[in-house]
């Protein structure tokens, strides 16, 4: 069986305002920002606003909401950088690739020929990511 | 801007059962079936009925519906295999890992310590299949 939800996290944090991010998107329910450590430029994060863990333990309206975020954001992403193509991910426990327990998906632009970096926990510069998010979002707002 | 959809592609083949498949679970919308190039054990696949080319152009209620699915299909390899996790993936366009045209979601089960394999092409042998999938119909008629 899943573990349950444990609110310690840091997308709690960043959620309730007691950490920094470069945010993309917000409504009722779901909330979209800067991965910090980036496999790929402009890769960007979409969570829940509700407790989950996982696609495990997930209701399935917080989940549709969720997916609707995330296609928002892969349209802009597509926009925002003139990209080739979206890769979506959704990790789920350790051996899933979990690192964060609260529900998150990848949302990572692609571009012809080139790979997805190795996650090696490096971070970004917050002024790389801060120019990305400000393409994103006016990608969104023009949508 | 992506390109329009093309109904001439093998999952089309596989929800008119012109191409076979190890099939895990249908409804109205939305089928599963395991990808006979699996890049870890149980790798399922799961698709809309509704033609979607991938997340960029789908409508919200069957990428909802959709995604209900996946999760069913991931609670069912997590119980049939007793996995310690699941990678949810799905690629959009050729830059960002798709093959086939038809919208799809990749749920692989993990288990510590065993990574992804790469994805070669090679064919997993029918009975091998067969046997996975029966042990994920059986977790999903038991859930």
């Amino acid at each position: 069986m899943t573990a349950s939800y444990d609110p310690d996290n840091i997308f709690v944090k960043i959620l309730n305002g007691d950490l920094p991010a470069h945010k993309l998107y917000e409504d009722e329910h779901t909330f979209a920002f800067m991965d910090i450590m980036p496999r790929g430029d402009g890769h960007c994060l979409v969570i829940p606003k509700a407790q989950a863990r996982n696609i495990l333990d997930v209701d399935a309206q917080t989940l549709s909401r969720l997916m609707v975020t995330v296609q928002r954001i892969a349209r802009g992403v597509m926009k925002a950088f003139d990209a080739d193509g979206v890769t979506v991910q959704q990790f789920n426990e350790p051996a899933g690739g979990q690192v964060v327990f609260h529900l998150h998906v990848h949302v990572i632009p692609r571009f012809d020929g080139v790979q997805l970096r190795p996650h090696t926990g490096d971070m970004e510069k917050p002024e790389v990511l801060a120019a990305k998010a400000e393409k994103i979002r006016a990608a969104l707002e023009s949508a």
